[in-house]
């Protein structure tokens, strides 16, 4: 097939070269970007006279056509026309006739590619951004719902100290939050607008650029137009925010997995987000939650792919570049299936209370209590430290928990033991005094609850300007 | 629909999930591994009394039946039925009906998968090893046909000294002759049987599991069950492999890319695997050796994700494990892709021999050979180095070369410069003395080709074994 | 040595496992932070009547003695007491006696080395601010001291378009500004205070969170125990925003590296910045550009490495989070390097404008203006590309710039040609004419210059902010 | 300071550029490939001729006190000198006068630095051959002792069905072998000398490359004198290698992690591979573990590093290389910290049989062996699959096993059950049927156990040869 910029050229593609450097198979996917990027161009041409009112009409009309073609699936993709721009502008030429070759007035596709790809991002943020603050409405919600039951707290896989599920399940929002306002650094990066760099040095020709900024939405132009055709920082940083999500996820996939096990018995998932065995009929499997946590190496993997192509690269366009999308869109349909899926498998769950409460009721994740009660009689802590994990030794060699140990015993280590050891050592006494502010107790949970719901307030106020930043 | 291991099941699969936790819709790709496993497997119960002989043939034509119409095109893989397994299956049953069922006698989805991926892994090894083969080919032509261009040979960019355009291109040689062995160390940890580990833990029927190896032409059968189900070594090792061979051809890249630049003008590449630009009608650009540059990232990535997804899984078959199959797939076509188009390209680049000893005449690439007369002369090297940096500041600020600086200006640098320098600096002077081995000389680099030639004898007799070891 | 935690265990740790465990190798880099955080920690104690005020003042005292010590290089850090906390405090308590060991109530390792690790963050968060800063400094210089000089911009190292070398410049500008902008969301999450989340789950003791904050300048506390002692994203973040900026540097590096070679021979750098061979004493090879260039590795593996290792860890503090700091510390020192350097490097370097031009002069780069050239005497672009494809085509033939192809030529392969093309296809032309915003024409570069020195000053101001956040 | 490539310069190295361009801080590591290297290299050049046998001797004298010197310590490294190279040799100018000069003849630092990290790397190839055999030792000796023990097997953490918990532990021993085959290929692809590259081009004099080759026990000479220089294959290779071992590893931490948690009390590792808690007495974590956890990261890392660094790179060498070698020897430490600690604790740790025996009473992990059961009545699997999920649901909602279901209630889904069916159901009948080749049953892990003390046997001959092929 005659390509577009072929004067110079002698011979024609080899076909496997068209198959391997076009991207249409992948870029496809932005084809909304492209036609509303290029109908702004189109007016922004009429309207500084460099086409004719006649043109831009003709061009509009056309573009619109293709865009309805589409949507509808009436529109075979070619992959001799390399990428969704030679795609379109060949049918729009073919629908107006030559006329259509005047929308490519003052632009290249170094400046168009990179439009569609800022345009397809900052949709993809309005989206994920929705979906974050989806999931922590749900944690929220399963927080509220089972806002007194306590669990054992773990460092290193071992009970530390007792905790509210609420006060556990809150850490993961912070968590989220924090991805939101990376997001939202994303979307600062991205809402800039690349088109009227051409090739890379500027036009010729006396173009509007912040017009055709206000009629996408775009908060700003870009102020270089060499940086404008090779910048892809907005694509690795949202790989990188993707990334730090991906393993906020993959730690609380772990959690899920560990809970769920028989071992733990802490939940049980519903049927809907598990699975079964092809051999062993007992097995319901956490599949979402383990491919959830396989995932985060997809994203991971991508981030780094993207980080070793631009590697080294000179000014400007590179066709290395190209590689961009194919990671990005994988991405984001990552993110959406995960976060939706969390969303709902939360809400979902069965909390078996009972069973965190009888495990507490078994182990040493009140040893730190016995401690700090020594240091309130005055022992400095590492004393205070040393005698409980003389108690703890004792506690196991005679199978016993703390609180079934005799005062003598207990005197035996330290003077400063009284009769009300025994209430320190309650449950509900280790997480009411843990009442500093951000710790576990009862009020400070309560508190952080109001806040988490401050904060999504907060966030739907920054989803609004995502929505209007889109177009 | 009805899942398979649905009996101990209260509710269905979430709809998202199932497409979330589906894998059919990449690895339908492995239909025929899947298939032929399959009749192995069938014929081993059979042999083994586990099933009837009558039940065997039934099962094999059914298998046969389905094998014909998936390449015939008349197959629909359903998400729901979730991997390529369950649907060969599905299908199975509906066509010979409840004996289907048995066919999943003594095996598991766990093994049954690693098999297929084995099998899949082991038709790749053989297409990817012809392909070196045949670009490591294109280079020993291609060298053999430039075989007296001699360029300037670079470190730091910086031109060092002359070397034969022939030397230059078989170091890609060896570096290719070195992913060709690594590639056999994959195959002999990819060319084993997992099949018969059943779920994790072998099975308890009496099957013969060395049978369906020799029906599947593997070499050894996994030792342990448990390590069969949950190893995907194989496929990292192969992402590695992968990523050095791209590393490879990223390097070339970067030269290709450089000499066809105005600046260098080694080299013309053909047309045919060049593109041109939407803005720029003089624009010829090496988007090939980009776009495989480009792409190294992309393979890098893989190996990346693969190894963060199987990082702290514990034993046996996780679903993360899943994750192992998209990014092998699209490294293995783009290792095919990059390999069979630079075995082209290479053949159809123009050399430009004229431009390449213009610029060493006008250079100071053979400064070592100026050093190296000067110890041949009795100075030590150090000094001698010493010597000719001080003739290069004075021909650089006088704008000459070193064969235009006067004797007389040598000799006031040092006493022991003689008439014969000037033979000495010549450029076949400076090709001709390197004959230690391995080095750039004449007959070193007509050696160098032989010997390639005997590599590749050799590496054909290792793409036979290959051959031997598919079905 | 006798652990201070060593009351439930019986047995000594393995020797080499101290070692392996031990992290002081690295971590007494923050020994500062160590003892201020314990001194706001001790001080707040004693002002919340946890200890008393001589207490509070004999531990300030002792931990001022240290500091001093430290500093002075008096102090011997021993493996045995594993890390920086417990090499100060076993200090503390040999000096002042059993009073030592009340500094450690109401916090745990846990949320001390997180205190440490996000006040060096903050630390040198503000380093790399105004490294940055400086560089972007040197980059305006070097524009605006070479504001005319024209090169030839690339793309695909295909000569392009013309632009000035400030505007080329200015890109690397624009990239760092964003480097700088991102880096303020790094520490906005990194200005948070985590003290008083105990372990895991707060603690028992009357804390006042907020003080400790105030006299740290930290601006906000984190809300939620369990995420403060488990949360490793701003080191992730500050990585990733590492990782990004040494992508620009590597690209500026490759650009340096490719106008220092003989083909290129836009610039030289100045002696101070390169090395020579020990062989060819010609060679003056662009070492620093190169280690730049490699040392993008080096971060983005260590970007890599937390990645993987945070990947699907459960709540909450997990030994392997100790792998948080050496990465981190290399990367800090990789770019406190690299961007001093570079600021010093362009100021020092040597432009050659004189080959710059005359490379212009001979070549094709001016093609788009003779396509624009067309297109305003009423052609589609798409034709103008066409016919200007063709006079390329015909010019290589015949070995002419298409300056110097007759206006006969021209006009047969279009009728729309006149005098005035020459005019137009001057470099000076096609610069002046690129005034769209952002462009490369002299009124724009002038314009960009004057925003840049308006960006320095904003970022200065938040540099003041981050002076204030420290103490 | 004086340069010896200083010739041709004006001015001196910037002192923070030496610093950052200089290797000696890490390269210092290698004296002793580094002078056993050039003790070769002058041996050969005596005997070819290129330097007399008297100066031969002054170098071999010279280079020999300088080895002493540094092996007792009384040697002082100098950054200003770059690497090891540099320093050893000024030292030895310094000793023995100008002939000291004459050692560089020949040779460049190109390829001098590939053959001291080629010589360090069989070094260290050796010492991990070692250790992973110690490590598969301890694997060997633990499962031996622990033959008859039961636990869960599992997949998805739910538990699949009861295997041998040396069948367990053999799974490892399976991954290891395989490591050491791993390893054996980076071995071959090391063992090749570099020296007599020179630069890049191979030297103009008469040397002996393949007696410098036998004198350092290598295998093979580089057959292209630009490869040699510029191949880093072994180091990533090395690095893949070491990524699968570390992600094996951290397997089997993750397992060791889980078994030590209070959830699952499968194990107790020894106090000496365990730390407490400041702050919580009762903690004992297995803190080796999550370190070894950790560092899979840090040598992931490594690799990314040593990938993303390289690509791209044109031939032949470029300073960016030199970012090879601190990951390289950080990823040695690594891997022999971790494979010997490792040996030593699995022997150090203390199974908890009772225990293991108990959960597998209270579970479902006989439901595949019902199945089987049934199939053996005749019923084709799916159909037993099916019966034996709604017996799994049964038992789950009347808190019964399955082996406490009434005959009845068995009967009501299936009328195949007989009385026979609760031997069947029997822990041990489970394991011993599976008595396919691999499978979990006393039979074949007794075979197993037979043969990996082969493996271990064909290992020991091949360390021989690691042996015999370092000096």
């Amino acid at each position: 097939m005659t390509k577009l910029w072929g004067g110079r050229f002698t011979r024609d593609t080899d076909a496997s070269v068209e198959e391997f450097t076009s991207s249409i198979s992948f870029d496809q996917r932005m084809y909304r970007q492209d036609i509303l990027g290029s109908m702004a161009h189109a007016r922004m041409l009429g309207k500084c006279g460099i086409i004719t009112q006649a043109e831009t009409e003709q061009i509009l009309d056309g573009l619109k056509s293709i865009l309805t073609d589409i949507e509808a699936g009436n529109f075979t993709f070619e992959i001799a026309l390399e990428d969704i721009h030679m795609n379109v502008e060949k049918c729009l030429t073919e629908r107006i006739g030559p006329v259509g070759g005047k929308l490519h007035t003052a632009r290249s596709r170094n400046d168009q590619v990179a439009l569609d790809t800022h345009m397809y991002m900052k949709t993809a943020i309005l989206a994920i951004a929705r979906l974050i603050h989806d999931m922590e409405q749900s944690i929220v919600e399963v927080a509220a719902a089972h806002k007194e039951i306590i669990l054992p707290g773990y460092t290193h896989l071992q009970r530390a100290q007792p905790v509210l599920l609420s006060h556990h399940l809150l850490a993961y929002f912070q968590m989220l939050s924090r991805d939101f306002d990376r997001l939202a650094g994303v979307w600062q990066r991205s809402d800039i607008m690349p088109l009227g760099a051409g090739a890379l040095a500027g036009t010729t020709f006396p173009i509007d650029r912040q017009m055709v900024a206000d009629e996408l939405k775009f908060a700003k132009i870009y102020e270089n137009s060499m940086d404008a055709v090779s910048d892809r920082d907005y694509i690795v940083e949202f790989l990188s925010f993707a990334s730090i999500l991906m393993v906020h996820l993959s730690r609380l996939s772990e959690e899920l997995i560990l809970w769920s096990s028989t071992e733990f018995s802490f939940i049980e998932l519903d049927d809907a987000h598990c699975t079964g065995s092809s051999i062993m009929p007992q097995k319901k499997n956490p599949d979402v939650c383990e491919l959830v946590r396989g995932k985060t190496g997809r994203v991971v993997g991508h981030l780094m792919a993207m980080l070793t192509t631009l590697k080294g690269l000179p000014m400007t366009y590179n066709k290395d570049m190209q590689e961009d999308k194919e990671g990005l869109f994988d991405t984001i349909d990552t993110l959406k299936f995960s976060l939706s899926v969390y969303a709902a498998m939360l809400k979902g769950m069965k909390v078996n209370a009972d069973r965190m409460r009888q495990v507490l009721d078994d182990d040493f994740s009140n040893a730190t209590d016995m401690a700090d009660y020594l240091v309130r009689k005055g022992l400095p802590f590492r004393e205070a430290h040393s005698v409980v994990g003389k108690a703890v030794r004792l506690a196991i060699e005679t199978k016993r928990n703390l609180a079934e140990l005799a005062l003598e015993d207990l005197l035996a280590l330290c003077p400063l033991f009284e009769a009300d050891i025994l209430a320190a050592l309650r449950i509900e006494t280790c997480i009411e005094a843990r009442n500093s502010a951000g710790g576990t107790s009862f009020a400070q949970v309560n508190l952080a609850l109001e806040k988490c719901r401050h904060t999504l307030q907060r966030q739907q106020a920054m989803i609004e300007t995502y929505i209007q930043g889109n177009i």
